[in-house]
């Protein structure tokens, strides 16, 4: 049999008698109007960061793509294929015309990790997809960006998770149509790492090339 | 700037002095140890459908990976280049051990509609990401798989959201490391429907191949 | 006949005639005993911009490599083919051992100039060297780039200049035996920038992430 | 820290001290107007043969190509990737309209030396950058082309230092857009050799076909 896990069915239950009720009317109306939401987030898999609950959102408000590492990919590696984060994308800001994008990273990410530590384990399976994947972070993995951080308080892992960020709002102008928005002031990029052990939350400061508390 | 949008501070503000306080324990032993989900699912990027909502989970509970439509590619699309949804799955499945895969579609959803409107309207960019994103839906949008879920309360849109679970859960098959601990009965996989405007949920009941409510 | 052009034939002989006699034991002993200069320049091919005369060093202390636009390839464009750039890396790093590599950019550089405004103009040639090579400047040319640079006082190709020295150094690192000898301890990469028309020269600041004048 | 090595900071003081304000005037309008050089010279990176000293040039004077052992590859090998050498020849014969291009030598030039001695040592990394790069010397290591010099003076080193030179220019015709400009009489080719030791100048005879003192 497989029915859902029990664990989902209980929390569906609590869901249905308890949020659900406060947010019907809310519900049924997105249903009809159709979803059109402002945000897009590119957040991580990760079971510790859900977006919906650090940002405490309700339905209709955030669009969620969640990927390993919470990653942008460049334009040069989309061009041949399907590419799901590409096409989240596409959707968010030429459909659904999104005005802002969120990479929002978090601490302890086992994607920056497997990445750190590719070298001392055998890839996951023989078509190594994680490690195409996280092989991505390889241009932020970068002493020169680690600099530019200014962090002195960060281990490798640290780092790289921001350093990522950075390398994903840096990958989002290599996409002619977000480029484009944001340019014409129609469209606003943003960084944000979640510390999932205090619940501190850092956002990109621009000007300053790092994360700051917010 | 790009500090964040004021939506997600104060939502954040609240979930801080909200949620986090119930929490805390749970986050910091969750930073210590690492996450162990015993279940992924594979969701759409829609606003309206957010697991851990619609699951009232907590942190540490579910892995998610979110794109548009809830797709799993079938393996022959994914040697070459770089994906993001299967490094996912590698990572949950032979990363993470989890034993549960669920694929959790819903109502209205957008990527099914831009599939089944393809034709009535230009691609929303000149890659044309989406399209050849939700363009994978091709192989469930077919009548002999509409028949099978006898379902003749559900129009186009309806009865492809459900196909297309069913052909997202036929291509996990398709990968050898799903596979083999799938057999090994070590993992289960599970389809699930959620109707954004009613709240109800399905789930893919096997044996008579469609989707009954819970 | 091809016999040197008149203008070179005249500075050479006021070279032979001038300062060579003054350092004519420095370019014996240096015949003699083989290069060992500690620095290594990466400079660009503008007349305007030659690195002896600007650090006014004498026979043996620079190992020059110049080309256009002063550009460090990242490896993952050098691995078929021959490529000059990352052969004279190699071997000032693993066969003169330098201690410095400086990567010096320019203003009103020309290679710069070219990759901005290829849209508005026809390749050189066919082939279109030029354009595939300054179109390694891309990765440089980003809004989140140049924010974090700080100089609102610089127009495009000011930052674009700037960005792209930063970028070389970034690529620096993608070679092994690059990276392994700045970890130890026995090279230090540098940026500079020389402004051709005041004759000021700025350096990197890595912790700033900025360029700053001497 | 990553300032300036010491060195070149000492040498830029005195350059700005020294010859700059001499030339002050000569660098702004050059900045004002640009570049305009009608040399084009391909040139060593080796520290002991620096062509703005040997012919005692200005700003603005000489294009300046420099990688090690001065070497225009033959079009063959530049059809894929990106190559330095041949965008900066295409950037100043059909940008720049140069109206010479002079390859130049040198003695005891190491990129010679590494292609006479390669078989007897490890290659300097593993990727063999230099190896492959100076590999293009095998064509001009010819018994028949060190006959036709007619130098029973020279080492097999001198020998291939100007065998070498001399394939270089015959290399330049194999790029269309460098042979028309010969062929219209816009555009001479000439072939240079610096004996570090002596300070001596040599430059190729075209119809002796061998290096005659200037």
């Amino acid at each position: 049999m497989a029915q859902l896990p029990d664990r989902l069915l209980e929390g569906y239950a609590e869901f249905k008698k308890g949020r659900f009720p406060t947010e019907q009317g809310r519900y049924e109306k997105l249903a009809e109007k159709g979803q059109s939401p402002n945000i897009m987030l590119v957040g991580c898999c990760d079971s510790r960061a859900a977006p919906e609950i650090i940002f405490d959102s309700g339905p209709g408000e955030i669009f969620v793509m969640r990927n390993v590492a919470n990653i942008v990919p460049h334009k040069s590696s989309q061009d041949d294929g399907i590419h799901g984060t590409t096409a989240a994308l596409e959707f968010a800001v030429n459909g659904l015309k999104v005005e802002h994008i969120v990479i929002m990273g978090h601490g302890r990410c086992g994607g920056v990790k497997s990445y750190i530590s590719a070298g001392d384990s055998e890839p996951l399976s023989e078509s190594n997809y994680i490690g195409k994947w996280s092989g991505q972070l390889q241009a932020a993995d970068n002493p020169i960006r680690y600099k530019a951080l200014n962090r002195p308080d960060l281990d490798h892992g640290g780092l790289l998770e921001r350093s990522s960020i950075i390398h994903s709002l840096e990958n989002l102008y290599s996409y002619d149509f977000v480029k484009t928005r944001v340019l014409e002031g129609n469209l606003t990029l943003h960084g944000a790492w979640f510390d999932i052990s205090t619940g501190e939350l850092e956002y990109y400061e621009e000007e300053q090339g790092t994360f700051l508390k917010v």
